[in-house]
Formats: C-alpha cells, structure tokens, sequence
C-alpha cells in the first residue's frame, strides 16, 4: 500500500518547491513531479512539511498521587492533531531509583502512542548506580540525552557538585545535558516569605520565580557545562535573562541551545492576574507567562538563531487537579497543554506577520530539534529514506481554539478563544494518516520508540577544542622542598 | 558520460552518510550504496562535500590604469584548486557608468571561467538611470544583490542618501543589499593626517582604518537597510566592532549577514609590522588585518552563527603592483589573493581544531551563501537534481601553502609556509573532474553564469513584518488652522 | 547684608548633614552649626541642596522669522521658579555668518536673564574663519563646549568630515564636542516618504526620527569622537539605541557623556497619537518621545551612571506657533517647556520613588554638568566659596502642574496635570532670594554670564592616552623602489 | 600642635586647587591660603590627596595552624608607607563561632595597628546565634558590611540559601551584603581533576579557578541580592566575566558594586608558568591572576565607573609557607601583598597613562569606598572637620619596587622591579606624620577602629524601591473549594 501527497509546495527548513511525495511502509520513497501511489492526498494550496516534534512532553507524569491527565494517547492524539507527529518525553526516577527501572516504567505508559516517541532520561539523584546505568542508558537504550532539575528543592533538584558530575560523565559518554534552569534554593525562600505574607493565589507562583531566578540559573549551568565539556540544552527558555545567559554563552562559542515554548511566545503575566482563580491556575506552569518585553526576546531569539527549539512542556492537569492549590499556590500542579496548539500558533504569530519564514518555521518546529537529538534525517525531513512524519499544512484554514473541539484529555485550553490560521489537513505518522481533513484517524499504539545515538558532530567538535585547550602542567626543575 | 564518486562520505551543512555520488551532464542523479559510472572517483576515507562558494571576489579588477592580476581564468583556476567550485564578482560601475553597461564589461572578462560564477551589481553613483537600471538588472540579468562601498570617498563611496534612495529601491525590487563598511570620510581624514606625520608606510593603511570605522560605517548600513526594509549582506567583516553591529541587530530580528574573510580569521595585524616593506604591502587590504582580539571574535562568530560565510575578497596585485604604494601607503592597491587556500585554511584552522563541525564547514564556506543569494539547491548541495559542482576532500592530505606551487598569477601568497591538512583529492564542476589527485584538468570557458531570482523566502517574511509595523496616521476630527 | 539658611539639611552630591549655610556677596562664606546672618531663611525639613543647572536650553531662539517664546527673562524666571539656578543656551550662527558675530546676538538676549548663564557655542558650518574663530571662543570667551547638529539637513547640519574636522580643532584647543545625534539624511528621507503617503500629523514626526536614526547617529558621532581624541557629550539621549551606544563607548574607555532630558523620562510617546492635534503638537521635539522600554533605559542609566545629566532641551513654542505645521508636520516648530518642572518631576519620579537617592538627584540635576562644564565648584557646589545658587527644597510641598499658574510664557504645558511632591521653598541665586515661600522675586538682569575654562582633568587625560597610543612608523631599511 | 601643608595642590574626587590644609588634633581644621602651623610641611609640586583605603587586607589571619605573615602592624607600616591610611579587615568566625566572639579576636589583633581601620564581618555559616547577632554587630559594634564566601568549599564556604537567608537580614538591617565570588564546587571538581591528573603545580591553582567561575559566582551573588533587596559588593573582582555581570547588573538599576585588586590590573598569568616553583606560587591568591583581556577590561570598568575601588587583598605569606603546597597546589597559602603598592602602581599605570584623571585616582582608591562603606567624609576627604588621613603625593618621585626596601614582613614582592613614579613625600594617618620624605615614623598603636553606620542613601532608596515594587496579592472573590 503506497500513498502520495500531490500537488503541495515540499517546505523544509532549507528549501521550498513544487513537489509530490510518494510513501510506502512508512517511509518516503520518492519525491518529485507527478507520482502515483494507492492512496492520495490532495495537497493543493498547501504546504507538505516534516510533522512537528515536541521534545518537551510529560505526559502521565507521576504527581501527588495521581498523573498529568494526558497520557500516551491523548497526548500524541493532541499532538497528531495539531501536525506534531512526534514527542519526546522524560523518564523521571523518583530519589534513589535506577534509571533503568524509571525508564522501564516510561516504557510501559508508551506503548499506548499515537505517535512516534523518545525519551530523555533525568538525572534526579546522584551516585554510583546512577553513574553506571548512565552509560547503559546510552548505549543500549537509545538516549543520548539527561535532564537536570535545578529548581523542585527536596524533589527533583540536583546541585551544582551532582551537576558537574553528571555532566563530566555525559561528556565521557558523548551524550548531551539538558537544564530545568530556575535557582531551586531561591524559589523555595521567595514562596515560603510569599506565602507569609499572604500572597497564597496563583500570581504568588509567578511571583516565586521571577526572570532572575531563571537567568541566573541558566548562566550556571552553561558554566558548568563549559568546565566539563558537554553540550547544554536549556528547556523553556522563557525569559531575556535566561536567553542573555545563552546568546552570551553562544557568542563565546559555547555549544548551549535554547528552547521557547509556544506558551511563553504568545501568553503574558497578566493571566496570572486574572480575577477568576480557576484561570490563573490553569496557567500555572514553571517557569511562570512573563511581560512582553520577554516575548520579544523570545521571537527575536528564533529570528537570530541564539534560539533553536519551540516546544510546549505540555503537563496537562485538569482544573480539579489545580485546585489542589487553593489556599496555596504551591500546591498548584505545575504544568499547562499545548500540543495540539503549538504548530497553529506558531504560524499564526510568527510566519503569518513575517517575523518568521515558513522555512524558519520548519527549523524551529521540527528539523532543528531533530538534529541537535541525532535523529534527524531519519525525522525532521522531507528526503527520501526518511519516517513519512508529516504535516500537510493547509495556510487558509482556520480555527478559533476552544476546549471544546480539543483533543486533550483536560477540561480548558490556556489558547481559548485564539484565532488561528495555518492548520493540516493531513497529518501522517510514518506514512499513516492520522488527522484527515479534519477527521482524527489515530491508531493508539501505532508509536515506536525513536532511539538515538550519541556522539553527534557538535559532540565530537566540543571534545577536540577541549582537549586541544586542556591545562597542561609546567615543566619544572628543582622544584623546593614543602614548607610543612 | 558518467561519473561515480564511489566508497567516500557525504557530508553537507545537514548531514554526514556513507553513500555514492552520481552525476550525468553535470548534475547529480542519484545518490545511494553501490552507484555505478562509466568514469569512477575513489572517495576512500574522503568527505564528499559541496563544492566551495566564494562570494567575494574582484578578478581583472580595472586599478589605476591596470587591473587586479588574476583573471576569471587565473582565479577560478585557483578557485578549484583549493575546492571552490563557484565566484561571485562584482560588476562595478564607473562613475556616471549605467548599470547595464558595466555588467556587459563583467561578462565579457567572465567567458573565461573555469567554474560557474554570478556577479553581485555595485551602485557606485545614484541617479535615475540607476533607480531604472536596477529593475532589469534584477529581473532580466539573473542578479538580486547590489553592493554599497561606503569608503573610497570620491570614487566609489556612496552617501547616506544615496544608500536609503537604493536600498528601498531593493526593497520594492525583493532584492538584497550589501555594504563594504567602512567610513570613507573619517579614513580619508586619517590617512591626511597619517601621511603628513610622515606613516607613509604599508602600516599606515592599517592605522588609517582602525575597527571603529569599519564597525560605525556596518552600525549605520544597518540602521539604513532597516529604514528602507531591506535584508542586508555585509561583506568582509573583520573585526569585533563589525560583528557586535552585527549581531545586536540580528539580536533585533533584523535580517542583516557578515561575512568574515579567511585572512582575517588567520592572519593579524603584526603582517604590516614585518620589516620588509614588500611584505607588509602584499597584506594591504580593506579592511585590514585585526588583532588577536577580533579574530576570536570572527571565530566565535561562526560557531553561534553571527556570521554566516567565509569569502576571500580575491583581488590580486603583483609585488610590482604593489609597490605603486612606495611612499604612500594610500597607492598600494588594496587586495590580497586566497581562493585557493580558504578551504584547506578554514579547515585545518577551524574543523581540526574543533571549533566547527564538518557540516558548519559546509555551511560557511558553501551552502549559505548559496541560500542567501537564493542559488539554493542548485549550488551549495548534494542533492538529486543539485549541479555537481562537488570537492572531495580528503582530511589526510597535508601541504605547506606556497606562492611557488599555486595557481594563482602572482609572485606571493599572504598564507605563505601555512602548513595545511585537508585538501581536495576531486573537484568537480558541474560535473567535469577539474582537480584529479593533485593534477588541475580546469577547462577555460567551462563556467557558466548563475542567475538568480529575487524574492527570497527572507524578502518575503521581512516585507510582511514591515507592512504589518508600518506607521499608521492617527484619525483625527476638529484639526485647527494653520497657525500661519 | 548677610544671609543664612537656618535649621535646614545641606545634600550634595557627595554629602548630607545638618547645617546652616551662610551667605554675602553671592558668596556662600560659612557653612555650619548656629550661624547667623542679617537675613534668615528658615529650611525646617528642607533640603539645603546646589540650585540646578540646565545645560540645555533654547531662549528667544530664531525660527522661521519668529523666536521660541520664552526669552531669557522668563525662561529664567521658569528656571528659578522650579529650582534652577544656571542655563546654558546655545550660540546658533547662521549659515556662514561667523562664531563671534552669532555669540555677540546672545549676549545681547541675555543682558535680561534673572540667573547665571553659560553659552555652548555652535558650528553650523565649516571653514577657515569657523576654524581660526574657535580659538578666540575659547580662549577669550569662556566658552568650551562645541555643539553639532547631525539632523536638520540643508539647515543647521554638519557632515562626517566637518565633524572629523571641527572634533580634531576641538581636541587642539582641549575643548569639548556636543552633538545633537540623530541621521539627518534619513530624517529627510522618511520625513518625505510619511508626507507623500498621507502622514501629515504630529505623530509624523515621531515616525520620522525612530530610535534607530538617533542610535546610529550617537555611534557615529562616538567614533568620530574617538578618532579625534576628544570627549563627546551627547545632548538629549532619548532612547536605548543612543544609551547603547554611550554605555558601550564609556565600557571601551572612551569619554562620553549623555544627557536624558525630563520628559523622555516621564512622557511617552502615546503622547502623539492623542486624538487632539493642539495635544500632539505641542509635544513636537526632536527627538520625540519614546515607548516605555526606552524610558526605563534612561532611569537605569541615571542609576548606573552611563548617563550624566538631566536636562530639558526648554525651548518653548505657543500653540497658535505650533500651529505652523497643521497640515505638514515638518512645519511644527520642535520644542517643548519644562525649566520650572524638571527638578520637582525628578524629583518626584526618581528620588520619591527609590530610583536615586538626594545625592544622586543633585549629581544629575547640578553637579555632574557642573564638572564636565568646568564650572565647579562655582557651581554645583554647597562649599564655603561658591556662588550661592541654591534651592531649599521642601520634600513635603505638593503642586498639580499646570500652564495656569507656570512662569513659561507659553499657553500649555506637557506635565499638565501632574501631581509633584519636592518643590522650592527658595532658590537663590549668587544670594539673591529668587523664590521665597512660593513668592517670585526675580529680578530682571541680575544674572550673569560664567565663563568656563579649556582643558580639563578629562580632555588632559584622554590627550595623554592618545598620545601613547598613537600610531608609529615601522623603522624599515631597504624599502623598494616604486613600482610606477 | 597644629601642622600645616604648605604650597601643595589639593586634588580630591571632585576638586584640583591650590590651597594649604591646617591640621589639629587629628583633624583637618582649615584649607586655604597662606595658612600657618606649629611644623610645615612642603608640599610644593605635590599633590595634598586623602590617604588611601584598603577595604581588602587580612593581617594576622589564621590559616594551617599559622598566620598570614603581616599583622597589623606591619600591615598597616606598610599601608603608611605607600600613602595607604585605613585598612578594612575581616573578622572571619570560625564555624560555629559566634559573631561577637570572632569580632573580639579581632578586636585584640588590631590593637597595633599603625594607622586607623575598620572591620566587616564575615557569615561563614549560618544559624540563629548568627541571625541575632547581626544585629548587634550592625547596631553596636559599628559594622555595616558582611562577606560571604562563595568558595572554600567544606570551610568558609556558604550555599544558596544560606546566602538569600543572609542577605534578607541585612536588608532588615540596612547593611550591605559582600561576596567572594567563585564557585566552590566547581572549584573543589576541578582542583580535584587537575591533581589526578598530575597538575600539581601552582598553575593548577590557576586552572582550577578559570574565569567562567567567578563569572557565573558573581552573577548569583547578584541575584540574591536583587531578591533580598541588599546593596552588593563584590570583592576582587578579577575578570571580564565577572566585570560583566556587574555592569549588566548595574544597567538594570541593581545596586552592586566591583572592586579590582592592583594585582589583577597590572599582572598576568604568565607569572604561573614561570619556570620557577617559588615564583609561581607566591602569587598564588584566588582569584587567580587573568590574562591580558581581562586586564583590559578591569581598566575600562574604573574609567566608566562600572567598577569603584580598587583593592588589594593583602594577606601576605613568606615562601616558607607557600611551600607547604610543593605537590598540590591546593595546599599552597593562598594570598599576595601590595598595601605599600597600591597607590603607587596604580599612580604610574593608571593616572601617568592618561587611564584616569588624578581625580579618579582618589575616587578609586579613597573616595568611593569612603562613602560605600559609609565613613565619608570623616575618611576618603580633604574637608574641613575630616580626620587628617593625607598623602602628599609627589609624582616626580620614583623608585623600583623591591622586597628589599619593603615594609612587609615577607620575603618577596610581586611587583619586584617595577618601576614605579608618583610616591609619598608625607603620609598623615590622624595628623600624625608617619612617613616623611622617606622616613618611617609610624606609631604601634595609633590606629584606632572607625565605626560605620549602616541605613546609607543607598540602602534607603533601594528600600523604597523594593516596597514600591513588592508583589502584591491580586484581590478575587469566589475562589473554588480545594480539590483535595
């Protein structure tokens, strides 16, 4: 069974032309003019590009005794939804377990995927077990990359001697480090003297973690990264001082990306000061919705390229869930949607008012991403031999998004009521198609694990100028005896 | 007639595979395991790459009664030599000269490339048969770049006015401005000044153009290009002050490009403080060579992707040209030669080291500057349908540069005793083997023009984003009367 | 007759104690506990404090037959009404006439002024008698500082090479360059474009000087500055563009100065876009307000010491003159008001509210131009010997500013409605109680010109600095005979 | 006994004049012409300057068992003999030692001292006997600055939230938080890494301590600061990295102060890979000394005011001592001397250059600290009712710097051979002459503790701005039930 897209205009993140694709066992086997296949799709007036890849999902995340109310399924079929054919979750050990225990617990909740899926690991604990199952992980498992929580004092958070550690033997094993950078110790003392004095509502949250916990957190952890050789990818990047942290690191020539989420691109602090609380909650998410002076940095840091990656951290909790926090904005499960979202949005504010072109879009959507976690071109491309991951965006379509025609699983959309417009009309997961004009056609289970070596070029170049730079002792004679 | 390129490595500014190249009239056709040609290139242990793109280059230059020594022939000869597969010349009017006229003189030198090559269009005076001109320039002579020389102030130097009034003539046209930035009356002052306190010598051309002039003149080309929404290319950046304009605007979002010289990434200012007269005048360029300071600066530049290309500014002048300069610096022809050594250079100095990747090699020396000037996949790939302008380097290979040994028609080369490793062991243009294991097979005449469209994906997004930005007037009832 | 102020508390810059100042003569004689004098003021809760100094001001300037409306009568009887105790005005020839002959017509203004005074000293155009003229201004006119317009094209303005040229006679003379930095070829450009497509109104104007025009002119100015080896003071520094430009200058060692003016401080630039035309109009000056980021830039350059002095640019025109440009905003007379109301607004928008505390407040009001004037400690100084310009200042007296009740001669005000809290209990200036307990009591006449020494510890230093750095000849033997 | 000083140049922060200073008790009791005394000194040709401040010695600290060699008396004999007249040490608690406790040491210690100091308090681990105390030590014992090791890992060092914790107190107490800014745990990895990899000598110290750790250390520091609303200075501040974080701090409106060590301005880590051990590791301090473009932008940091004392953390320890390190740099006695070259070396590098005016000279090594510290203008004036804290600076006077001819109690000096120009004819600590023309004359014991208020403009304006900007609640009705 083979399948063609005709009549579309191919746009990657380097070219655009005129071409059909034709797919067979999920693969792209041919591009060019006037192909047949079994089944066709009618691309015309629209674009046919690489699907979207989220790298930043958490999707049936242990919390407080219940999960993120997205799980496998819906959240790929949010995602297929909105053109996002693959997502990139994050197997968390809980203090003291193995990684490959956690990972085998990911293993498990993904078999229900619509989508493809790969996993980064985090590092949430340090010690020798870690520290040996690290190279497991990598070699055998198909990660190359961990993250580290700087912030979730007491839980998740790591410091900066575990930090070094870890990222020494990342370097060693050619994998590359990712940050959750917000100063864990600081958040801790900025909520609990909040709290005190009565600043218990949701905009307590984003009072807790301002740009400057962010940003220092940030610089950090590319020092760090820096004195121990590795590359550094910094997860929702949502700030000028985060991203000043990194553009700086960059123009020293430091290997650290960035990553945006879409939520910070297009929503601002002022929904934290909304009157209903049940509102604000909902966008209760680390880091914290910023003012526009942030945004602008933001989109200026996709346009330059000292920003790689948008990504939505989809978490998505119901409103039951929020409420958790009444009384205690700490409580608050962290996290909002975004999914299905990402790709619509991102169009619309970025490619439809030229701050973007529709190649740039690609790169930050999809091939950027696939690059930096080695599994480009195999997805984030539109070449023959690549997984048939695609979206067939349709530029004049147009939705206004709405909880109510949406595919999470969750009660609300921090998007309600943005109009939107650039949305597939097909989406196709390794050659099926899942979203069909409209019509969702997922298959839960269709997803595989994507795994992904290590060692990347940036890897390699990185370990040469390190070891060409290293501290080499002075030669010395007649060196005096110690003084003690 | 084909030909294989068997057993090596494709590497591109994407990807690196294990495959077999094979081209037919010219082109590429496919590229796969297991090709077979009627003529087969051994690639064993080679990278094969995008042939090298300079877009930098004044061959037979018109100087003071003569002309730079290296012809299209000399020069592209030397150009695939080193693994550069295409030139970009400037076509440059004399003063009250008609564009179209001083294109007709470019073409008429070019007959004799060896490999392909466009030409960038200069506006060296403005006027209305200028402002008319451009139009067929850009759509009927296959060129979308014009270059600005903001010094050599009575003779190519434009003003501000003159470069709004053609910079929003690029705009409307979806073309592309370029500056040469430096500022020609504040060097016209120095070198005054300079020679009248008797710096006479080649170092006075140094002194007389300190980075502050090149990075004020680069700022205010940028704030023009901005004003009149158009993208902006600055040539031969060479120093910090340069690129921190540079990049501060791109930091803005603003669409601006610079593109540093291989001599500035390698060489520095202490060239023109050599004792010998001679050699200090081979190394008068404009701009000149830097300190240590800006040069880690160009470097870092490339690795965050601040600057984007590497070029030579080829323009060639005999020791005996030189020497016009004897007694005053300000007559020593401006330009050094490097088409045959910016790749191995660029390699041995930038991918060996480590501070690139083999694929940003790709990418700065070939492929985005082919999408910049919108040549895209036609040149700067390895791609089905992509002409087979394509150099095999092998990263084994080792020489030490020497005037004596290359092919370029001068008695010197600035690089001279550079050990260099990575070289070309093919170069192939468009398909014909010109560098085969050391031996040049180049074919005078072989070269052809390469047109390219206006309109980029670049011009598009910037034009939407200023339409959408632009001034509104307010709406106002109950005006006053004039006060007059 | 002797004067004291009693009971008060004495802020400079430096210092802030309890005592009691006494004056004769002008002259403040004694400063300490228990003083006593003929007369006695008493500053119970005051602030005994330098009156301020205004070092930018245009009274009865010429325009377009007519004059600004306040002449030096009562714009200095503004100035002491609000605390200022000093202008400086600007000496403004016209095109050719010579510098001697323009000073001599603002002598003649000034005769009426009811404080000090000081001339800064413009060059409109360039030519030998410019040239040999500048050193009888300096040298026997008490005249230092040198203003160059790099706006009004075809009027006031002055080129890169007369800048180069006059800065350089600047430098020889220890002297200091001032600018008015905006790009007046562009200004001109986009000033025409606006009007052909129909944007007539005052916010015309604010769209025809973006922040970009005068940031690149700032740099610019910087760079011509810096070749020359003199110090640059860069009047009204409205925006980020231009404070970027100082602050990175100043961070390279260079000696530059920038002066924000009040309302770029306090007003924005929603101000143009005011549905009534008199409203916008009114607020017409170049450079035109800003958008809220570039006034947060200013306040923390203030804080961080990249910017010096606040001024006001006072040069104040009536509606029915603002009127002119109904129709075309090119014809509105640029100026605004704002001597009486720059101390209380800084006041109370800086020191109120925690931005500066009352040293920095009379740093940035008084002493800091003071020095770089080189007027101090006659001036900007509560010290036994200097003129005894003072203003108590009363932190609890309260006004709501309006034209009703100003001193300007204008029919409006720009603050209209603003609540200030920190008004004059009295101003004195040289003795003379000016303002007493809200009562004016100038006198016409009483004040006098301060005329102001070359060669400052500044101008010393940077000629030293440049004198070791400058460029020397290579010793080179066996140079080659020309090669023509 | 009155001394008068006769036909100097008087030259402060902000003033150059002729005058004469009388001096009684210890005090300046008039400056003026003509003025008679009991002894006269001859200033002419000299420069009547406030003595120098040292806010950065450590005399008689403990360390191994032993102490740092100078104690206060030769310390501060060595401060007098380089126009030095007020040291500011550090009471360094041990851990668990109480605050008091730790400031009685201290007490006892300086008991010699030969000229006037004064003490900060250093918080070396924290607890509710710290907490308490604090305040007792701000408001009893006359100290308003508290330092805080970011390094010296498993001693000195304190964490995150020990810091923030820190830090809030002080601005409860209107005090002002200082830091020593390095990572420790970097520290500890590297030095770690480095001896297991047989970097044993003393430029693994170096190594061990790259700048990229001060940097991210000081822009943490920063930003605790900003969260717990306390002024910050920053303590030997050694490079751009760190110099960086600073300005860009204090271009936010941040208010943090730097302090670069004559050391780090004037020396290079070159000294580290001299071959010889003893030369290498007697000038081992941390931070380490930096390379040249570090050095550069110390300088750029004092002319532009983003850095405002410059320091020497004098703690001196003979070669005998250094050689406890011999095999591990880690054991080497870290600390240099330079109380007796400060103003000299800074006088011939900074001032003799053109780097800065005589007036910047006394800001930075006298005036600014004077008043951060909040003991101007009893210390760091020449005003009448100052102590008599004075040096007579002749800058025709020169020497070559050697341990021979030194004060210090050590064996070497790392400025041996510099030549340096501009010298004490006289230094006064008090009135008293304790260097006259060359002579030593100081008095064990003279010196007595300045006590330092704390609540400075500085900290009440930030204050202000905290309260004005503090989070406020966002008022809802109907908040939801809990979920739980």
């Amino acid at each position: 069974m083979s399948t063609v897209i005709k009549n579309g205009t191919v746009v990657t993140a380097d070219l655009t032309y005129k071409a059909d694709v034709l797919i067979e066992n999920g693969t792209i086997i041919e591009i060019g003019p006037d192909l047949k296949g079994d089944e066709t799709l009618d691309a015309t007036g629209c674009y046919v590009m690489p699907g979207g890849i989220d790298p930043h999902t958490h999707l049936e995340m242990p919390f407080m005794g219940t999960y993120s109310s997205d799980d496998f399924e819906s959240g790929t079929r949010a995602a297929l939804a909105g053109g996002t054919t693959m997502v990139v979750d994050f197997a968390l050990p809980s203090p003291g377990q193995g990684l490959l225990d956690a990972l085998q617990m990911w293993d498990n909740k993904s078999t229900r995927a619509n989508c493809d899926y790969s996993f980064h690991m985090a590092v949430t604990w340090w010690g020798e077990q870690v520290f040996n199952e690290m190279a497991t992980v990598v070699k055998d498992k198909g990660i190359n990359t961990f993250k580290h929580f700087m912030a979730y004092k007491g839980a998740l958070m790591v410091n900066d001697d575990e930090m070094y550690a870890s990222f020494q033997r990342l370097a060693e094993l050619g994998a590359i480090a990712m940050v959750h950078a917000e100063n864990g110790d600081v958040v801790a003392e900025l909520s609990a003297k909040l709290l005190a004095e009565g600043n218990t509502g949701p905009e307590g949250h984003a009072y807790s973690r301002p740009p400057q916990v962010e940003g220092e957190a940030t610089n950090r952890a590319i020092m760090i990264a820096d004195m121990a050789g590795v590359p550094l990818y910094v997860v929702h990047t949502s700030c000028e001082d985060s991203h000043e942290a990194i553009r700086r690191a960059r123009q020293l020539g430091k290997r650290v990306w960035g990553e945006p989420l879409i939520q910070h691109l297009t929503l601002d602090e002022s929904e934290y000061f909304n009157k209903d609380w049940d509102h604000a909650a909902r966008r209760v998410m680390s880091p914290p919705f910023r003012n526009k002076k942030h945004q602008e940095s933001l989109w200026h840091g996709l346009q330059a390229g000292s920003l790689s990656v948008v990504a939505t951290d989809h978490c998505a909790f119901t409103t039951e869930q929020k409420r958790y926090g009444v009384g205690d904005f700490t409580k608050i499960p962290n996290g909002t949607g975004g999914l299905e979202d990402r790709m619509p949005m991102l169009w619309t504010h970025g490619v439809a008012t030229g701050r973007l072109t529709p190649n740039e879009f690609v790169a930050v959507t999809s091939t950027n991403i696939a690059k930096i976690l080695n599994c480009y071109p195999k997805k984030g491309a539109i070449l023959v031999g690549a997984d048939a991951d695609i979206v067939v965006l349709d530029p004049a379509k147009e939705k206004v998004i709405s909880a109510k025609t949406q595919q999470s699983a969750i009660d609300y959309n921090v998007f309600e009521g943005q109009q939107v417009k650039g949305l597939p009309r097909f989406t196709l997961t390794r050659g099926k198609v899942a979203v069909h004009d409209g019509e969702i056609r997922t298959e839960e289970g269709h997803g595989k694990f994507v795994a992904r070596e290590p060692n990347t070029a940036v890897n390699k170049a990185l370990s040469s100028w390190k070891e060409l730079t290293a501290p080499r002792p002075v030669e010395r004679t007649g060196i005096p005896a110690t003084g003690v």
